[in-house]
């Protein structure tokens, strides 16, 4: 038996999983959320504490990383973590691959669930792939040639900050209309909240008709937060959009527009075969599905191919892919 | 003394030359432009008596290929070409290795001059770049891990068509704000024509004040067509840039920010190391240049990484990138 090693730092959380090679069954499977204060030491205690639980002393063959945030693959060193401080240049790899005295390998979170839904998921046999993960933010990973293609430093992948409209909401980032300020839940929920407050103020100055126009405007998506709009969330729009709420609708519409766009322009500039999507925002329904399904066939050439699928590993396709890189790890590295 | 022979099929011209290899010399170059009603079958016999007229009978070791269209370089298959008629579903490799009984490779035109840019231009040494060549069309051809890629069916780097200003122009192929539709030739002198047309229509309606803002406005691009818009080109707004005028500079300046968000967009995709611009716009000067690198440092990531730099083959990148072609087609295939 080969013992495969499977962490994920996540910005909020960490992730530690043990399996076989060859398996598709996890032998153990620990989480914890990160504390509110948390750093690059706390993160690696908390995970060392994990790893200390699911492997009672028995060493992997290999250990597998996904980081969320950007890293040169090649060295396994972190560049920096967007949502806790500390990571900056921690050389990840050889600091684990010390440790436990085993093959490592570290990469960014949106290719290594590129990597999982390639080896074990939705990309399966598909040797040209870009996976594209919508949540909280926007990211992607891409295999060509059958294996990750991370960019000459580690970056390639970012479609969430692709601009769509340059003349759209301004982004984090500083550009106007990118994928990520258009499609992401937050934001979603940020737009769609301002539509709200914006006609709640407009009201007393219009006539019975219009007054009650406005009202029904965004009233399911209303009633689902009973009022409180500050409790309106990507989720919360999609189900109202799914319960037939137009403002939701229209946000959400606007949102499948802009990564619609985004993957037609991927589309013909890096042909892949397919396009493999996960992250909670894709969990909002057919609307949104067939509007990025759409837009997207709209803005690629005629002659270029491509399906969109969803992904197949949910939560766990880091993970997975984390377990990929350990074999990669396994078969390239010297033995010990 | 290992002899190649390289075919370049443009749209309006057919190029052919040999040389030995590991020269940097040609030994031989013919071309002959396209007749008014050319076809498939036309170029070919052009094709054929450039090459009679280069080889003497004499066998070449291998032949590469440039070709003006979308071609699946798997097979060596033209798809079609969007100039010239008769085209669709031509076997070009093997026809040629049939013909000639040499090993062959075919590619399309943006492809094979970015892997003439990575041997022998300004791409030596990195093994990612993307090539875009600006001209009457705007293309793109990548390289990655040192070699091309085309693609899961030879579509990829269409630069010219990913969508920049969903509010823009129409383009030919149906959507707006595409590229090529805001920073090719033929089309910034479209659009500088309209503006000066329009001006002139308005006119007489202004008072005097006005009228002479007006006249001023475009006066240096006027003049060098001399007063003839339909004589404006591409190179005539270059021109007149250069010189100071207003207009044309606003309408290059656009089509060099069109192509800048382009390439910012692209290395937040791929993260190639650099960026290879090629093409009679690239001519147009330090303005154009200057907005280019501008937008698209911009609108790439701070943390992304790239330089953009002119091409050095000039109009000879696709011939000498079909001699890197049968030189990898000597390497690979079987010989005869």
């Amino acid at each position: 038996m080969t013992l495969l090693l499977a962490l994920d730092f996540g910005g909020t959380k960490q992730a530690a999983a043990i399996a076989n090679a060859g398996s598709r069954e996890w032998l153990g499977y620990e989480r914890a959320l990160s504390p509110r204060n948390a750093n690059a030491n706390t993160d690696l205690e908390i995970m060392r504490s994990l790893i200390h639980s699911l492997l009672q002393g028995v060493k992997p063959a290999a250990i597998g990383v996904s980081f969320g945030g950007p890293v040169d693959a090649t060295t396994g060193k972190v560049r920096l973590s967007h949502h806790v401080p500390g990571w900056e240049n921690v050389p990840l790899r050889d600091l684990l691959a010390e440790e436990f005295g085993v093959p490592t390998r570290v990469d960014n979170d949106a290719n290594v669930a590129a990597l999982g839904e390639h080896r074990f998921g939705a990309g399966q046999g598909y040797d040209s792939l870009f996976y594209i993960t919508i949540s909280t933010g926007v990211g992607g990973g891409w295999i060509l040639n059958g294996k990750p293609w991370q960019g000459a430093e580690g970056m390639a992948g970012e479609i969430g900050h692709m601009v769509v409209d340059p003349n759209g909401p301004m982004c984090l980032c500083g550009k106007r209309g990118c994928v990520e300020r258009l499609t992401s839940g937050p934001y979603m929920a940020q737009d769609a909240r301002e539509i709200l407050e914006n006609e709640s103020q407009r009201l007393p100055l219009m006539g019975t008709f219009q007054e009650k126009e406005h009202t029904q405007r965004g009233e399911i998506l209303r009633g689902l937060v009973e009022g409180n709009l500050e409790l309106i969330t990507g989720i919360v729009v999609s189900e109202a959009a799914v319960a037939g709420d137009d403002l939701a609708r229209e946000v959400l519409s606007r949102g499948g527009w802009a990564l619609g766009m985004g993957i037609g322009n991927v589309a013909n500039l890096i042909n892949p075969r397919r396009f493999v999507l996960g992250g909670s925002v894709t969990k909002a329904g057919k609307v949104w599905w067939d509007v990025v399904t759409k837009v997207a066939r709209e803005t690629a050439l005629p002659e270029v191919n491509f399906e969109i699928v969803p992904a197949l590993l949910g939560d766990d396709a880091p993970l997975w892919g984390a377990v990929a890189l350990s074999l990669d790890a396994l078969m390239t590295q010297p033995q010990t």
